[in-house]
């Protein structure tokens, strides 16, 4: 039985369950493979994490991650502090020193990544990050050799757990946002300070990564559109369902001419889109190729086990030896691909859901529906229910295919109109 | 730019579209890697194909698949004639002549699968096999790389794309089998002897090898319990969904204490179940794994791109090295992994769905639920319409779990039954 030795940096919750795999004295490790992982040492800035994971005495326990990475008997370090700094050190000094990384840290990948490739490769080392996006679901794996032979077109998914099972609760459960948040919080799904999964900032480093590897090039980050969660009116959530939608934040990318579009935002799909019922914490990503057509893929997309399942899986990749040829062979990572400028979100062309707030009288939808002519934008299906609120009516419609510049500026001039009261929501869809 | 030199044996459809992809002048293989397959040979005992495919004159083309396993430039050969002999003999002598092997053969595996792997591993060759089972979906990959540091506990699938069309039709469009079948042979979809289809035969293939990847063992083959759809009534796909299933053809392996349950049958699913909103021709298969927990990979389960998309993902990986590697890592490859009993078909617990045509007289429920009682058999729910046929009514009832021993006892009981009319039916429920 070949053996090859790794050190964990930062035990939370994911890293507990990555100890919890290789510590199992039944190991499915063991049972299907002659080469395994064996668990050298742990660094941590809390000592207190070494009573709570009852560690054999013969695994090194330190505070000084230093240790670990000029341990020339280490070969692996697996980075699960999070965040920018000090990670990006770490791992940057990690592959200095000769050692294989894997990772689940999405912002670092989203943010460095390319950097930090670069200097992988400058080191004749991997870096390995499938427990980055969707948990345990292979997706990075999917997009890298499993549909290697593809054009990749275009990639959608629910890439964030938090907000999905917000969006599910509000949806099945007709509770508004902040109650539904609320219990996310309550039920550990959510974070105090939300903010990073629900404005959407968690589903865009996501995106940034999936759209790499998918469409092995480079863009700035920083383009990427994001728009969050927290302006959802449960009665959108109803008027969609009426019309045939299920509500559901996705992140975006797709392949247009000589640019790409990335971009994460609540989106309607319709009841039948395989992406409709996938409900709670559950991820799923659905992959557009030029041969194999479309696919999804589908699990918990976080957690501590789910995650520890696709960071020892890419361990297993490194010690092969597989992780090392793949990382050296694609382009991709070789910290040099085309740099591709992402579309402005003027410029995307969807449908759209818009919700008026009218006064109740008669010439009210000519007058929306002529400026929304003017601008080349036609409706699809209109409601209207008597539901009065402050003496105003709710005017729903779905349009046609239409440039979001186009809406943007119809929208603006509709806004004068002394018959619109309260602002106009607006949702993207994705058929 | 490395390459390395392929050989196709059988250009049919799947062969055809492997072709177009290694000919493709701006391939995304091109795009992606710096390790690349180049074409050198095809075999093809139709010499009529060579004019259909307009191949370029340095690549060879034979009706002879000697000449192909006998020249060393040739370093990877697909077989893509399927069925037994003589792909078996031509896999055998190509590994023999330091051949590695990708196949898209499912019947050959499920067969003699570990046999050959031996024989690989003798040779210190490899044989991948992805385009085996669900066509571009990458579940060979994500059983034996991405979910290696679970215990698989179960999997599921709709493997076959041909009766999830007709199920499919029959569902949707209130269609009855026959017709739905002669739809489905219109569109290419169904052979014209469907049986291999229709029969389950085809998806007990992709369930044995998913199981041997997923489980780890091996088992009798024809041990697999095997069930197919010509015989659903359209009846029985209504009531069914009036108690909130879907009805689908399911592939179903699960780990039971000491043995495991293989089987292929028509089976009913909850609604919000993923795998019921799989339709047409799209296959599906969950994954239930000790740490990653549930999971689901969705895409085209045949077709001509697809099933290619699959096939050169395995050829990159043989080209990088990594499927041999991988090959020789995994005891699941050994040729020699733990014999396992799969479990009678009698022994297995499930829901039941239930459907007699009984008189239409008082005291008929309590007979039959008297005797399903006596067999330990509790009902759970019921529907009785007043629909008439021949004078008899139906009489729906799903179970709560019980041993398919007693209810088959139940059954033959219940037959005996002056008010019993025909035949009874009855149908597996997963949740």
């Amino acid at each position: 039985m070949r053996t090859f030795n790794v050190g964990i940096v930062g035990v939370g919750i994911v890293g507990t369950g990555v100890v919890k795999i290789l510590l199992e004295k039944h190991s499915p490790l063991l049972e299907k493979l002659d080469c395994v992982p064996v668990l050298k040492g742990i660094a941590d800035r809390n000592l207190d994490v070494r009573n709570r994971i009852d560690l054999p005495s013969d695994i090194l326990f330190t505070d000084d991650v230093d240790i670990l990475i000029n341990d020339p008997d280490i070969h692996v370090i697996i980075e699960l502090i999070g965040g920018l700094h000090p990670a990006k050190e770490i791992i940057t000094k990690a592959l200095e020193k000769g050692k294989d990384i894997v990772t689940a840290n999405k912002m670092l990948l989203a943010l460095h990544g390319l950097e930090l490739f670069r200097k992988a490769r400058q080191c004749g080392k991997s870096i390995s990050f499938e427990a980055s996006v969707g948990g345990g679901i292979p997706v990075i794996a999917a997009l890298r050799d499993g549909f290697i032979a593809n054009r990749i077109e275009s990639i959608f998914g629910i890439v964030n757990g938090t907000t999905n099972y917000i969006l599910t609760k509000m949806t099945k459960e007709h509770v508004k946002y902040s109650d539904a948040l609320a219990e996310a919080q309550k039920m550990g799904y959510a974070e105090k300070d939300p903010s990073m999964d629900v404005d959407g900032i968690d589903s865009s480093h996501k995106l940034a990564i999936l759209a790499r590897i998918g469409f092995g090039v480079d863009f700035d980050y920083k383009d990427i559109y994001c728009e969050g969660i927290s302006t959802i009116d449960l009665s959108d959530i109803w008027y969609a369902h009426e019309l045939g939608y299920t509500l559901k934040l996705l992140a975006v990318a797709k392949r247009i001419k000589s640019a790409i579009e990335l971009r994460v935002h609540p989106t309607l799909l319709p009841h039948d889109h395989p992406l409709s019922s996938v409900n709670g914490v559950f991820n799923a990503i659905c992959v557009n190729g030029s041969a194999v057509g479309e696919t999804m893929l589908y699990g918990k997309g976080a957690g501590q086990m789910p995650t520890a399942s696709a960071v020892v899986a890419d361990l297993v990749d490194v010690g092969l030896g597989r992780a090392g040829i793949t990382f050296h062979a694609m382009k991709t990572f070789s910290g040099n691909c085309e740099h591709i400028s992402i579309a402005d979100i003027m410029q995307i062309k969807t449908r759209y859901y818009l919700r008026f707030s009218v006064v109740d009288k008669p010439g009210v939808l000519a007058k929306i529906s002529g400026i929304l002519g003017n601008y080349e934008i036609s409706i699809a299906s209109v409601i209207q229910h008597k539901i009065k609120e402050n003496g105003n009516v709710p005017l729903v419609m779905m349009t046609h295919l239409a440039e979001e510049g186009n809406l943007q500026k119809a929208l603006t001039e509709i806004k004068r109109l002394d018959i619109i009261k309260d602002s106009t929501k607006f949702l993207r869809v994705e058929e």
